[in-house]
């Protein structure tokens, strides 16, 4: 029976790991699809969450029966429940993903944002993929301890890009009009988001490791 | 042994209930901070918000001991993790209605919303605040089927005026310059999360006591 049950959380943590690949790989193509205006992989992006929803079902499913079958208790509890959790969070990972791929599609074949935002835009897309890339490493190979302190630091500098495109837009020299203002706020506060998430998995994968939680956020 | 268990779940309940007082009157004083320009009213909103964080991990840390000790299975488990679910969404509504509280006092001492948008912003606030007034009742008298079509009713209200905040900002009319237009984005923005929670929420109530999800969102 625990033998039984180690595989089945393995099986878990395994789809979990295959929630994080699908929102990393999510976030760079909605990122190539913003930056080249490229319709045809902003509605890959945008078609392809839904399979993402059902993931987190299945795996919420398994979850529950695990719990009903099997009745964990202490860090098995934990591992069932951060999976829970985690996967409710790497499902919004993949929102956002699509949020940004979606206004992508909306401008098309404009482009949405302005060649001077560029740079950021494309570091935004490259820092927060990465988060999601360590998430699943972390899922799948251990070393999580440690794991919240290091996302929380590329979280800085997601909140530190994120300030420097609103400084842009709020900037005397923006000239490119409100449209693509609205769109530039919004866009950056997705990226945003999505590393917030990450940061809430990193941690929480790391309670379910350690039992204790990584210090407040 | 089940009519104690009975007993740890009513007070559970009544634990998430408090929490969405909480948020529910968060978000009244946010928008009231908002548009009357009330820096004290904006930084107790702020400060209030740890105490939502704090009866958030308490509520988990209850719901873990009751599914630790006592190994609910079908409506019970539901139950006791629907409770897990939802405190964590009415947490996030407190974060939200902080953000309003926030942006208002960056601004202070001038007003952060223009006039002509202030209606629809009093609107916002008025609806979402319901919105998680409803969510108190179908937690505490029960009422809950139907809930989740009644909310996601207030929610087209919502992403309607939602929509009507972006229309302003993006019309040539517009004369409040950029860092108005990038507030007024972020906050309306701040109010449709607060409202797809509560849709969110209950969905979830709605799930853990009928045992069937009140179809796709």
């Amino acid at each position: 029976m625990r033998e039984g049950f180690k595989d089945d959380l393995d099986r878990l943590d395994e789809r979990l790991a295959g929630m994080g690949d699908a929102a990393a790989a999510a976030m760079r193509s909605a990122t190539r699809a913003l930056l080249t205006a490229d319709l045809a992989l902003a509605e890959q992006v945008i078609g392809a969450d839904s399979d993402l929803d059902g993931q987190r079902a299945e795996c919420e499913e398994e979850a529950y029966s695990l719990l009903a079958l099997q009745a964990p208790v202490a860090g098995d509890l934990r591992g069932v429940l951060a999976v829970v959790y985690c996967a409710e969070k790497i499902e919004r990972m993949g929102d956002l993903a699509a949020h940004i791929a979606s206004t992508a599609r909306r401008s098309h074949p404009e482009r949405t944002v302005p060649a001077d935002l560029e740079p950021v835009f494309a570091e935004l897309g490259d820092v927060t993929a990465r988060m999601a890339d360590r998430l699943t490493q972390f899922i799948r190979g251990g070393g999580v301890e440690g794991g919240y302190a290091e996302l929380s630091r590329s979280d800085e500098t997601v909140d530190a890009l994120h300030a420097r495109v609103l400084a842009t837009i709020t900037s005397a020299n923006w000239t490119h009009g409100q449209r693509t203002a609205v769109a530039a706020t919004l866009l950056t506060r997705f990226y945003e988001r999505f590393a917030d998430q990450t940061v809430s998995v990193a941690k929480r994968l790391e309670f379910a490791a350690t039992g204790a939680l990584p210090g407040p956020r």
